[in-house]
């Protein structure tokens, strides 16, 4: 045997025994110290307020910094690289666990939140979702919202890291796509991630600090400011204030929001080309096209409803129309105003738009662009094909041919996203949730939006009122979602775990 | 140039002149003289109980059989087989031009519909929609209660025997599965057509009058029983009086209507193949199998949830539940009590019911039960290939592989079925429809069921009320639906013309 099929069968040796959950625990520790030590931001924000919730924060750090010790030091071991299951184990349990954690200083603080509603926000918050169960945020302590911001701003970019570095190589709903080149032929994942890593980081803080100093010199206050940045760039959608966008009521501030939700609806990996040298790479991506294309439309499409049959004024139809598109379809979920009255056909676009989301490797959820750009012309080349039943007809994404594997697994994500959503509503309703809350509810947290339709979860509602058991659903279909599905869902299967 | 040279081009200039319509025609112009001859009977009901309707009949068979000659006569030409253009473009053209003639007695009856309206009627007729404008069926003569059921009639009959006999040959959304072994090697279509459809015809008619003979056993009146047997076996949903079934109150004739539905939704071939000596033949089959699978668990959810949520008897909530899915699933759309008030849960489950549809090659509508098999073993090999990316995994279909272009087909369907619904109910919003009406409007037209949701299109509502643009709309979608979608949408190719 040559060296390499010796690994080969060591690989294949190794996998069939199970699986060595110990590099999963260990990295699963470093990431909770690491969480640990961010709660000192909102404690030290208590603190120089006076606000007495400083206290939860030091304390949910360090209950938190003894779990990722203790866990850190027992599984030490030596590896290198990870396996494809030891990714998937990871991958899915990471999201769990700092949810789990995070939530800890909200359930304690003087929120008095349930834990069930406090692991709701921490997922909300962490899968940048931005539903929210609490009602009365001029009440809550500077350390509370700068903690609900902090979540947002780790889980945006936890996901963008993980669809640049992990989801490539766990082939998931043809994510394969984008597998960088030169990592093309092999299954261990991760070996270039701590370079991306670091690039990505420096380009989201920089993104981030530009966003708040925008919105600081349009007049939100420092505080607002930075608050807003971190949920803006990451498309998470918590604000310092229940009546989010809506409390500023400034053209200049909507549009800021308007243009960083967008930016975070782009692939991340075209920044670090731009800043490679190469400022027109995210201009020239098909991908950015289409998104923009589709904002656009949706745009002109709700302004022109609501200039014709709602008689608005063309200044606020312009201006919320297209904030308002661009808050869904990155699946932020700000409000500029309340869209709910809009009549009909905006509603009906808005929910369409839940499923759409942005950019492959960016902030946002749902379906997103290049899965609609497969399926077109997977869509093309049927019709050519059936008219011309002989015929080869070959799908391409930019410009080289979708491989079937790469087709059937677009195919399948969407489908199963239908389906996902179908059983998540069905779910809900029979916690009790009407049609209209179970349908748009399922549809929100799935695709990381936030606010659905109807008088309960709409633009102005809340998800307070829901029962306990439909949070519980809700927070599993915002995991489900921001994993792509199929993550999750591989850790279902017998096979994943008998080898 | 050779001789052989010189036909090939001329060919190929024919070819590219575009498509030969004058078989098209002429079989349009044949359909329309039977549809011409049909109309005789309800003129005959309308003759026998005295009511002044059947002049109306009479100038519309006479209008239809004008038309229906003169087409014939026009067209007349030599073919042995259609090419698939052809084909395509017969299989939409037919319906369209038979809905659009067979609304004329509705149009001019005493009902004073408009004809969108009566198109609409018509159109639901034929696709075994079943969803209706007509308000006070009560009030209606014999002839137009009778030329519903004929329409739906004709209709079932028109769609199994294009399933069995064009689809499979179309490669539309899979149905390739399902071609006859013996013919596939040719592009011609209909080889065996007219054996086949005798066949079916006999059985047809044989269900059809066993079901009117159970259903007058059981005590409706002779006219009763045989128009709902018709709209029962079609799994078309129009009754003779705006209660539906309601109006029996009898869970006898509940029981039969159940039992006859979920016939309608069987694979007619195996009624074939169970005639010719294999009477176990429907039952060894796995679609039937899952069919009756889905059945059940539905019925099953929903009877649970009456009992515990609503406190309803058991005995109401499984005959009630067994019909309402029955009815559902099959896409009859008759109603035995108004289960608009029975919670949220069965509400949501019905939605997803209406999505489901029967058997492949039954006179069901929706996506169809082969394409959620297909779907689920796609769906478990995806799993396997994203454990282990080297392995090679099959997905099965009846114990034989799918091939990987039947797989991307019904992926393709399963996802242009659900973009087809988004914009029906996107274009049903810019008509001023609500959410709940514009969503599940546009779901039950595509899928062919009949009702939908909410206080205008629920089981106890009508259609009548929603306005002109959003009735042309539904129609269209009823089509869409009924052809399979890419039997229309090839039409509006552009490649389909040019050649």
């Amino acid at each position: 045997m040559k060296p390499t099929e010796i690994q080969a069968a060591k690989a294949k040796a190794a996998t069939r025994a199970g699986i060595d959950g110990r590099p999963v625990v260990f990295v699963i520790g470093i990431m909770l110290s690491i969480l640990s030590t961010i709660m000192a931001l909102p404690a030290l924000a208590d603190i120089v307020t006076g606000h007495p919730d400083w206290r939860v924060f030091i304390g949910a750090a360090s209950v938190t910094a003894f779990f990722g010790i203790a866990l850190m030091l027992m599984a030490r071991t030596d590896f290198n690289a990870f396996t494809l299951r030891q990714a998937f184990l990871l991958t899915t349990v990471a999201w769990v666990v700092m949810a789990a954690f995070g939530a800890l200083p909200l359930a304690f603080s003087e929120l008095k939140l349930s834990y069930a509603d406090a692991f709701f926000e921490a997922m909300s918050g962490l899968t940048t979702t931005g539903s929210s169960v609490i009602v009365g945020l001029e009440r809550a302590s500077p350390g509370i919202l700068l903690w609900r911001s902090l979540l947002t701003l780790i889980g945006g970019f936890g996901i963008v890291a993980m669809a640049i570095a992990v989801l490539p190589f766990l082939r998931v709903g043809g994510m394969q796509l984008f597998r960088l080149e030169s990592t093309d032929r092999t299954e261990k994942v991760l070996p270039r991630a701590g370079q991306i890593i670091a690039s990505i980081a420096g380009i989201y803080v920089f993104l981030n600090v530009v966003c708040a100093i925008a919105y600081w010199a349009a007049g939100m206050s420092g505080f607002d400011a930075f608050n807003h940045a971190m949920t803006t760039v990451a498309t998470g959608g918590f604000s310092t204030s229940d009546a989010s966008f809506a409390k500023y009521d400034s053209p200049l501030i909507d549009s800021i929001a308007t243009i960083f939700m967008l930016i975070g609806g782009v692939t991340f990996t075209l920044f670090i080309r731009a800043a490679q040298g190469d400022p027109a790479a995210p201009l020239r991506d098909s991908q950015t096209h289409v998104f923009f294309g589709v904002f656009l439309a949706f745009s002109l499409a709700i302004t022109i409803w609501l200039v014709l049959a709602e008689s608005r004024e063309l200044g606020f139809s312009v201006r919320h129309a297209a904030f308002t598109t661009a808050s869904i379809i990155t699946g932020t979920g700000y409000s500029s105003t309340d869209w709910g009255v809009w009549g009909p056909f905006p509603l009906i676009l808005i929910l369409l738009l839940t499923f759409v989301g942005g950019c492959s490797g960016s902030t946002t959820g749902g379906i997103k662009i290049f899965r609609f750009q497969v399926l077109f012309q997977i869509g093309l080349t049927q019709v050519r094909q059936a008219l011309q039943p002989s015929g080869v007809f070959i799908a391409k994404y930019g410009g080289r041919p979708i491989p079937e594997s790469v087709a059937q697994s677009v195919l399948a994500f969407v489908t199963l996203y239908v389906f996902s959503w179908a059983l998540t509503a069905a779910a809900l309703g029979l916690c009790g949730l009407d049609l209209v809350t179970a349908l748009t509810g399922a549809a929100t947290a799935i695709s990381n939006v936030g606010p659905g339709l109807g008088e309960h979860i709409g633009p102005t509602g809340s998800f307070a009122n829901l029962p306990t058991s439909a949070k519980w659903i809700l927070s599993a279909a915002m995991l489900l979602g921001r994993l792509e599905l199929i993550t999750v869902l591989v850790l279902l299967s017998r096979r994943f775990w008998s080898g």
